[in-house]
């Protein structure tokens, strides 16, 4: 998506140790027309996937997860993050590691809203190592659910975690996909097919 | 507005000590056909009031904001909760107190995204006591941005919060305003002028 490459280039600002930062206009602060526009993408990506439900988690991926949603017109669906396993038995739940952090966390979600009957499409703001991911699919495997696929608005592909996903064949597409990001604030990007 | 107390009357669960559980379509699990409507009811209540910016508060608040930043067309920013005072001078920050948790938290936004010539719009979720709202208020007076008013979903106007900060001149919409709510279930609304 042409549109994410041109706002990281211009408002993304990238910081030693592979971290980049979008708060400007995606996390933090969010721009809504590229918002909106992610939206759209999202729902011609997965047009004919016959997607019931958007799983994302709390906080950053709710905007983008929200604006797919109501382009799409079907419900979404976050699950929270908890520090605790003491979760009960009214919630499916798995433990995410994350690599910022250095911590492990729970994400849980209500057994009321992940039904086996559902084709979930996942949608999370950043995929680096892919731990948060695996730990929505966890969860709609618990459900006995389908993930049709993923939607990432920007993917560090040097971190490796999409591959590695796409290589167990779960289907990843990412608006903006970084194949390096230099010390000296350059950003190359991953060749896309366009729309 | 019609279409949130109906969903509150259908699918809301009243808890006793005046818990309204809304789960399934605006928390955790959000209609996004009623969120699409919460946006343009939010933009018609607020158009000529040249807002600016929407300032709202993580997690639950984030996806009505997006809602509304989109119908409005203007950015939206979300505070984010910190449990640790220990925020550096790159941002504002207020302390709320959570009646629901017994605790103190604080609520951090960067100065990057809050302008002395912004017009606020605060939006949440609930509107109860008003401490979440205070804190953003704060926030904003912080920034020397004006808040033009409050656009909430559902307000529980029997915890008084909303009718004091009314007293204090601040405007707020909100788009259900619960009078009452029985243990028996029964919810009821404050009249509201129709659109």
């Amino acid at each position: 998506m042409k549109l994410m490459e041109q706002m990281i280039l211009k408002d993304g600002k990238v910081l030693p140790g592979g971290i980049l930062k979008v708060g400007s206009f995606l996390n933090q602060q969010i721009d809504t027309e590229l918002l909106a526009a992610m939206g759209e993408e999202i729902k011609r990506l997965y047009a004919g996937d016959h997607v019931t439900k958007i799983l994302t988690i709390e906080s950053s991926g709710i905007a983008i997860a929200a604006a797919a949603g109501m382009a799409m017109q079907v419900p979404v669906v976050f699950a929270k993050k908890h520090k605790t396993s003491n979760v009960d038995g009214e919630v499916y739940s798995s433990v995410v590691h994350s690599f910022t952090h250095g911590t492990d966390y729970n994400v849980v979600v209500s057994r009321d809203y992940i039904r086996p009957d559902d084709r979930i499409l996942l949608v999370d703001d950043f995929l680096a190592s892919g731990s948060a991911l695996e730990g929505l699919i966890e969860l709609a495997d618990a459900a006995g659910a389908e993930v049709v696929g993923v939607a990432i608005a920007i993917e560090k592909c040097f971190q490796g975690g999409g591959d590695e996903l796409r290589a167990k064949g779960v289907r990843i597409e990412s608006l903006a996909m970084i194949d390096a990001m230099d010390d000296d604030g350059g950003v190359s990007f991953r060749p896309q097919p366009e729309a």
